[in-house]
C-alpha cells in the first residue's frame, strides 16, 4: 500500500493498497468487529465507507475495490480517498500495516507489479515515469506514445521480420549435413540492412529525446557585466536573477526552464568569467568552466563597451570545442563605440546584436536558439529512445553490422543463427520480455512512492 | 473543479469537477469528436478513460461519475484521477475551464454547495476543516463527533425543548385579551434553568476544545544557559533546538509540539530573558515577552547554579498573572550548591527538582505539566465548540438569563415571547439554518482549495 501522491494540506489523500491481502484489509477496517462479512464489494464502485478503528470510527472514506486482473497492477487492489488529515493518514497507515501480510510498497512496485503480471511491457512500463516526469508538450507526446505502445509496436516488428528467417537458420543447423539454403542470403541481406537503419535510426532518437525531456542545457557566458543575467531575465520575461551593475554579482548558479517551440531551454547563469581574486567569485568561475563542458548550447554574451580580445576568444573556442556557441552582441543600443561595433562583426559576421534595455534583437535570438538546435520535422507517432534502450539498440546495432559483414564474407550457418539470436535476444530486453533483476532494479527505483 | 490536494511528486492527481455543467465537461473530454454521446456513464463506477485534447490523446485517467443528490456536492460531481504530470495536470486544467460555465473552485466551495444544497448542516460543515487540520488523536475525536451530527443534535435536542413553549407562548398572544396562561410559568422556569445549564456548558467547551484542537502554548522562560533549550530538547526526546554552553544561545523562537496523553503542549523556546546590548539578542527578548502573553503554561526555569533574585521573581510574577506556572529548577546534579537548592525550596515548595543531564525529575515534570492543564474527564460524545459557535452561545445565555430574571419578575407575555424568539434564532444560527453571507464567507475561507 502506497499514498498515491505527496502529504500536504489538501481536502484528500488517496492510498492505494494492492495484493492478495487486498479485500481481507477492506472487509477489516470497513466492517466492526462483530458484523464481519467476508464478501467482495462490487467492482469498481466509489462507496462511502466507515474506517473502523477498533470501536472508534477513523473516517468515512470513499473506498474503491478494483478485483484483478482488471486493475493496474494486475492483482487485487483498492482505493481508499481519506480526508487529508495527518492525524487520520497517518491512523490509517498504521491500521492497515499492523493486519498481517500488509507493508508499505516500494517506490515504482505499483508498476513493477503491473509489469510481472503482464499488464504492460517494460517500455511502457518507463513510460509512466517518463509521463509522470513530463513538463512541455512535446516530453508528454514522447511519453504517451511509448505509454500507448508506439514503441514496444516497432520493436514487435522488427523481431517478427527477423524471426522467420532466424527460424530458417535454425532449420537449416538441423539439416547441416546436407547443405541445404532454406534462408534465401540475398534476402536476409536486404532485411539485415533495412532492420540495421532502423534499429540505429532508433539509437539516434536518444539525442532528440534528451533535448525535448530535459531541455537543451544553454550557458550564458562572458565577461562579468557583459550583461548576461539581464539578457536571462530578458528571455525569462521576468526578474528572476539579481541584476546590478557591480561586476561579479551572480554567485551561484541559476538555473530556469526557458520553452520555445515546445523545446525547453535550460538556461543557467553563472558567475563572471573572469579570473578573480575573491574566493567566492573563484568557486562561481570554476563552476562556469564545468558548466561549459556540459552545455548543448552557449550564448556567448559581450557587451559593445567592450572589444573582443584573446581571453574572450579562448573561452569562446573553450566553448565551441563541445557545444553549439550563439554569439550575442548586447548594448547595441549604446550610441558610441562604432569601432568595437565594427570589430565584433568583422570577427562575428553570424553575431546576433541585442540590447536587454530596449529589447531590439530579442527575437532574432529565440529564432536563432531555436533553430540551433532544431530537431528537424518529428512525425506525430515519433518515438525516442531512453538510455538503457539506447545501450541494447547499439548492441543489437553492432551485431546487425556483423551479420551485415559476415554475409558478404560467407559467414557460416551457425555462426549466422548464433549472431541473429543475440539480435532477437537484444530486441527482447527493449521491451522487457527478457530481463534481469538488476535492470528490473534500476528502472523501478527511479519511479516515486505510489506509482 | 479544483484538485484535490496540493501538487507534487506523486502518481496520481485526483481532481473533482461539481456543478450543472460536470457531464458536458465528462463527455466532451473523454470522447473525440466525431463521436459525442451525451449520455451519462454508469454512476460511482470507476472507470479508464481517454481524455482528449483535440484529436491528441492527453491521458488515461480513472474517471468516476457521481450524480446528484447522492455526491459530496448534493451535485453533479466527477473525479479525475490523472497521472500526477505537471503538463497533464495543467493542460486538463486548461482544457476544463475553456468549457462553458466551468471555473477552477474556491477553496472550501465543494462544502459550502454541500451546506446550500441541505448535504450536511454548517457545525458539520465546520467539522470537515477541523477533521483536516487534526493532528492529534483527541482533535480527531472532536472533529469526528462533530461531524457526525453530535453537536447538531444536541442543539436540536434543545430547540425542540424550547420551541413548544415558544409556541404555547405565542397562543396567549394570541388571546391576550382573555388573560389565559397555556405555558405553565413553573415548568418554563425549570426548562430554563436546566437549557441554561446546557448551554453554558457547551459554551465553556469552547476552552477545552482550544487546548485539544491547538495544544497547550507553552513557554520556557528564565536566565540564559539556566538549561531551556536542554529541557526542551529532554521533553522532545530529540535534539531539535542548538545547544552551548554560550548565553544568549537561541535567538529565534522555535516551537515544537510534544504530545502527552492525547494534549499537545506547543514548546517554545525563546531567547533568554535578559538586558543585552546585542540587538538582535534584544529582539528575542521582546519576542518571549509577547510570548509570556499568549501563554497557556510557563515552565520559568532556574539553574542551581543561580540563586532566587528579585529579577527572577519579577519575571515570575509577571508569567503567574497571566498563566499557569511550573517551576522548574534545573541542574540538580551539581553537587555543590547546596545552599541555592535550599533557597529555591523554602521560596517554591511546589518546584519540580530535574536534571536534563541525567533525565533525573523529568517524568515528574510531565506528569505536573499533565495535571496543571488537566481537562478532567472527557465523555466518548463529547463536542466542543469553536470561536463562532461560542459566541453565538454566549448570547443564547444571556438571553436564557434575562428570561430567567423576568419570570421571576412577572414579565408580560409579549417581551417573554420575543426573548424566546431570539433564543430559538440563535440555535438556529448555530447550525446554520440561519446564516449570513458574512458568516458563511468567514467560516468557508478557511478551507483549502479542493474541499
Amino acid at each position: 500500500m502506497a499514498p498515491l501522491h505527496p502529504a500536504g494540506q489538501g481536502a484528500v489523500t488517496l492510498l492505494r493498497v494492492s495484493g492478495p491481502a487486498t479485500l481481507f484489509l477492506l472487509n477489516e477496517l470497513t466492517q466492526k468487529h462483530q458484523e464481519k462479512d467476508p464478501t467482495a464489494p462490487p467492482p469498481r464502485l466509489a462507496q462511502l465507507k466507515p474506517l473502523w478503528d477498533g470501536e472508534l470510527l477513523l473516517d468515512r472514506a470513499l473506498v474503491t475495490w478494483f478485483p484483478g486482473p482488471g486493475s493496474y497492477t494486475g492483482e487485487d487492489s483498492a482505493e481508499f480517498g481519506l480526508h487529508a488529515s495527518p492525524y487520520v493518514v497517518n491512523r490509517f497507515l498504521a491500521l492497515c500495516t499492523a493486519l498481517p501480510g500488509v507493508r508499505m510498497a516500494e517506490p515504482g512496485e505499483f508498476t513493477w507489479r503491473a509489469f510481472a503480471n503482464g499488464q504492460m511491457d517494460l517500455s511502457r512500463a518507463e513510460a509512466v515515469a517518463d509521463l509522470i516526469a513530463a513538463e512541455n508538450p512535446m516530453a508528454h507526446r514522447l511519453a504517451m506514445n511509448q505509454l500507448e505502445g508506439g514503441f514496444a509496436r516497432k520493436i514487435a516488428l522488427l523481431r517478427e521480420r527477423m524471426t522467420e528467417f532466424a527460424a530458417l537458420l535454425e532449420l537449416e543447423l538441423d539439416f547441416s549435413q546436407e547443405d541445404v539454403e532454406f534462408a534465401d542470403r540475398s534476402a536476409l541481406q536486404k532485411l539485415i540492412l533495412s532492420v540495421l537503419e532502423q534499429v540505429q535510426s532508433l539509437r539516434d532518437s536518444f539525442a532528440a529525446g534528451e533535448v525535448i525531456r530535459k531541455g537543451v542545457p544553454t550557458v550564458l557566458a562572458g565577461r562579468p557585466n557583459a550583461g548576461k543575467s539581464s539578457l536571462l531575465n530578458a528571455l525569462l520575461q521576468e526578474d528572476r536573477a539579481l541584476v546590478s551593475d557591480q561586476p561579479g554579482t551572480t554567485r551561484d548558479t541559476i538555473e530556469e526552464p526557458c520553452i520555445l517551440d515546445g523545446i525547453t531551454f535550460r538556461l543557467m547563469d553563472t558567475a563572471g568569467l573572469r579570473e578573480s581574486i575573491d574566493a567566492v567569485e573563484q568557486m562561481g568561475v570554476e563552476r562556469t568552466r564545468l558548466k561549459l563542458a556540459h552545455a548543448g548550447l552557449v550564448l556567448m554574451v559581450a557587451g559593445l563597451d567592450e572589444a573582443p580580445d584573446e581571453a574572450w576568444i579562448d573561452l569562446l573556442n573553450l566553448a565551441g570545442k563541445q557545444s553549439k556557441v550563439i554569439v550575442v552582441l548586447n548594448k547595441i543600443d549604446l550610441a558610441t563605440e562604432a569601432s568595437n561595433r565594427e570589430a565584433w562583426q568583422q570577427r562575428f559576421p553570424d553575431l546576433v546584436m541585442i540590447s536587454t534595455r530596449t529589447g531590439e534583437g530579442l527575437d532574432l535570438l529565440r529564432d536563432r536558439m531555436r533553430t540551433t538546435v532544431s530537431l528537424g520535422r518529428l512525425a506525430g507517432d515519433f518515438v525516442a529512445v531512453n538510455a538503457r534502450q539506447r545501450a541494447a539498440l547499439e548492441e543489437a546495432a553492432q551485431t546487425l553490422e556483423r551479420i551485415q559483414h559476415g554475409l558478404g564474407h560467407e559467414l557460416g550457418t551457425e555462426l549466422l543463427a548464433e549472431e541473429m539470436r543475440a539480435v532477437l535476444r537484444n530486441l527482447a530486453e527493449l521491451t522487457g520480455e527478457i530481463a534481469t533483476d538488476d535492470l528490473l532494479g534500476a528502472i523501478f527505483s527511479k519511479f516515486c512512492i505510489g506509482k
